[in-house]
């Protein structure tokens, strides 16, 4: 029988280098909004995304002709074409095109996490094919939460302990990593009225009173998208 | 009415430049071992306790003429005259003395935590004594999880969501924060069968092999002893 591969989850991008390993497929997960909103982009369509660090970067890539995807703080920077609701992501914007995108969380996370085996985007909203391809292209896991400004959140850490749990169900993976087990407890808390369980963080952070519900709905919806985005070579694209 | 304090959990000491709050109580956690050993020494008429950061200032207190207590890694150092098992502070060792303390996560964490209001050193021994000292000094409150090697760990935060949790039932805190939200919902999960949640984390750890079963027990028993460990001017005295 092969051997069970482990789950590790990651709190906050400052604790990243403790989970650092080449070999692992690592989950970058911000489901409000970042990754909720690359996998939307990419159900609308979109070929590919280039997520950018900085602010300057932002304004490098905007003056260099791509459409800008960015905000900060929940704020959109004026200089970008949009900002970081998944709703911004039409077909008729994005289809067939390439998005510069940067945001708070999310895509810092993804820089951080380059130096791995494969970089996948995770939401509630993709769950099921990522489990799919973390099955196929079986290899120690890391689930990436993007957190708030380096602090631990309630909604990242739960989807992480979906997909953890999702995972272990498949026989494939295990894990002996507290944060995994905290995950995974809290999901099953949360799972029985996932709406109301969000609302308990979502509403009381300062960022949430920008959400409108309907985008709260929207990335707490599992499996509504069928769509796998990678990151290689600094783009984003959907290898479904 | 007087107006709520809030509550903050750190699960990392590598996040606890966020909470850094001067005005508030800090709680530092380290239930396997370093706090509920603290609570135990005093329980045994320790008179002072010198937290020891790095293990060469360990040396220096040691040739200095102190008892000391010191491990790494669970490993008591080859110059100490224990390591960091309550079931080491017996009267016979400590009463009346000035004793230096120093281990792998906790002592760290006094260390970080030392601009605030005051520290206080929390465990579940202790937990009802902590709750009655942070309702009367009425002050916010910051749970601090010394976590393992700056990783999440599961026992540090159950402890903190269990102080959260009878802090919030005294109706004169509240919380807004995620970490204090999870750790309560961790908590819930764990108490109804507290052993075999433990179990869980601890078992599966490296240095949770070299725990005696009886030290699990002693660590988890909620109010076993009635202590308040602070610390002051480099010194850690019981102030009740």
């Amino acid at each position: 029988m092969e051997e069970k591969k482990k789950i590790e989850v990651c709190f906050s991008p400052l604790l990243f280098h403790f989970y650092q390993n080449t070999n692992a497929n690592v989950v970058v997960i911000d489901v409000f909004r970042a990754t909720s909103s690359i996998c939307a982009a990419f159900a609308a369509g979109a070929e590919k995304i280039i997520p950018v660090g900085t602010v300057e970067d932002a304004r490098k890539v905007k003056d260099a002709g791509f459409i800008l995807a960015a905000e900060r703080d929940g704020i959109v920077l004026d200089f970008a074409d949009f900002g970081n609701s998944p709703f911004n992501f039409t077909p008729e914007r994005v289809r067939g095109k390439t998005i510069a995108y940067s945001t708070t969380n999310g895509t810092q996370a993804i820089q951080l996490a380059k130096d791995s085996k494969n970089i996948i985007i995770g939401a509630f909203t993709n769950l099921s094919e990522l489990v799919k391809f973390l099955e196929k292209v079986h290899a120690d896991v890391i689930l990436f939460c993007s957190g708030w400004k380096g602090r631990f959140n309630l909604e990242d850490s739960i989807c992480a302990g979906a997909i953890a749990q999702k995972l272990i169900e498949t026989g494939k993976f295990s894990t002996i990593c507290d944060s995994t087990n905290a995950a995974i407890d809290l999901w099953n808390v949360a799972k029985p009225d996932l709406r109301n369980y969000i609302e308990k963080a979502a509403h009381r952070h300062r960022l949430r009173k920008m959400i409108l519900d309907d985008v709260i709905d929207y990335c707490i919806t599992i499996d509504s998208v069928k769509v796998l985005p990678l990151f290689k070579d600094g783009v984003i694209v959907n290898i479904i």
